[in-house]
């Protein structure tokens, strides 16, 4: 296999979060810091456009760089990092954003390095729809892009939106974000009018239930791993990506069992995700840990045929 | 195999039900109709214990006879039945109870005739757990027993659900129910203090998105059948005992491949159960749609080894 090349467009941030489990103080972060870390995971090397300010500690430049990154494409300003800071309660599911400091990410165009261009695979994470559509409009050939979205974007620029959902080949959204762009309560109906515009293939995040994967007539189901102690839910949904691209690049050719044994990484990645806060635990994980939680997933929902 | 004795102990209830699909007046319901008719549909027949009142009408008897239960510990009390009425939302996950009238119930003394209590399997609805113990107390060797229990009894009878819990060999509980038992916001925790009271597994139902099934530290999941219609959610949990309970009686011994087969049987009834109100879809289900059924749930879940 080729050295693949992934492209990933998100945000690089410092973040600050507090759970039950503890407190880190700008911790590296952002969608794309999880992507890469995610993907090196998987053993693929990520090609990053994101944007810092001139504050960014080169500790983190080194991690993402000792990831496989290549930083051709992220973009130095004048300013401040891109800063979140936010609480998790006892119940993981539900997070308060404390503070949000967009500062150099107001200024972020992506612009992807020639080399970038010719990439087989895209991640455009959650940013704005219309710098989605740009990136699109930069890569040549690509072979799968995915991207991902969220509530502040279905509601204030669907229009932009729709036409990214329309151009890209798998879409990542939680099930609140499906209801809310379909307008239904139900689930499946949802899936099928995201569907119905164009994608492959819809990956449905469900927290601690796991996420789900809709292609054609096609469902396939992975839970979550049982964890007893979530430390830091921040950034589980990009390392799933990361995990679930990281898979895919890594492979021939993308086929229904490949996508499966995707989403199945991407689980065991954003699993390790939230055993520790930031990148910390992903950040160490080996292949062979990787191979037994795989397994371990495979054992949750094995069943015979009779 | 010998045909197998199940004996289940619940209520039989007239209940009138809205959703926004329609509604019924006074069908048949209550935990051990829609277990009788599940159990059924697996080609096991029940030994029915439940209580009704003078108006309990003959079409109904027919029906549970119909599906093979043995009425002898059906008493007839004077009275008027047992009679829930509820209303479903679009949000089908909650339902608002209009109206409960326990009548005969309240006079219900669960009392197993002689053939009875040489029963290999036990089912204990959803009652007071004192009179799940009274049961305990009259069968003589069973092989598999089988509670159900509400958040209602957990708050008002917790010290003969915990003595309850201890003697019977599978727990079934919703999510709510384990962390208000456990008193804990993590359902891995909460899942571990039921099964130190000495039950084999505990079956912890998550409704849409599914069961779990942990016994030791085996860790089984069975997601949700995903439907678009689900017209009436009243008495999933109930089916899912009598196709759960329903299979393993059929087999010769308990093993971990059986159990698993069990939840995905369990899961493949509560599935047809919810397509329409009452009893109606799931007495008309057939052996092949309940075959064919339980292969798409195997391909939900399917992955290979890498």
């Amino acid at each position: 296999v080729a050295d693949p090349s992934v492209v990933c467009v998100g945000t690089v941030a410092l973040d600050t979060v507090e759970t039950p489990f503890g407190r880190v103080e700008e911790a590296i972060g952002g969608s794309a810091s999880y992507f890469v870390v995610a993907a090196a995971a998987l053993g693929t090397r990520t090609q990053l456009v994101s944007v810092v300010g001139e504050d960014f500690p080169a500790a983190y430049r080194d991690l993402l760089a000792g990831r496989g990154a290549d930083l051709a494409g992220l973009q130095a300003l004048p300013g401040r990092c891109f800063r979140w800071a936010g609480r998790y309660d006892f119940d993981m599911n539900h997070r308060e954003t404390l503070d949000t400091q967009l500062n150099v990410l107001s200024d972020f165009r992506p612009v992807l390095p020639e080399p970038y261009r010719a990439a087989d695979f895209v991640f455009l994470a959650n940013v704005d729809p219309v710098l989605q559509l740009s990136v699109l409009e930069q890569v040549r050939r690509p072979r799968v892009t995915m991207l991902d979205s969220m509530n502040f974007w279905i509601a204030g620029a669907r229009e932009a939106l729709t036409a990214a959902l329309s151009r890209v080949d798998v879409v990542l959204m939680n099930e609140e974000e499906v209801r809310q762009y379909a307008d239904t309560p139900n689930l499946l109906k949802g899936a099928r009018q995201v569907l119905a515009l164009g994608p492959r293939a819809l990956i449905i995040k469900k927290g601690e239930y796991g996420a789900v994967l809709l292609a054609g007539d096609r469902y396939f189901y992975c839970p979550a791993y049982p964890l007893e102690d979530v430390k830091d839910p921040t950034g589980a949904g990009d390392a799933f990506a990361g995990g679930f691209l990281g898979y895919l690049a890594q492979q021939g050719e993308v086929t229904v069992a490949h996508l499966r044994r995707a989403l199945v990484y991407g689980s065991v990645v954003a699993s390790f995700t939230v055993e520790d806060f930031s990148v910390t635990r992903l950040a160490g994980v080996t292949r062979a840990e990787i191979a037994t939680r795989y397994r371990e997933f495979r054992d949750f929902t094995f069943v015979d045929a009779v």
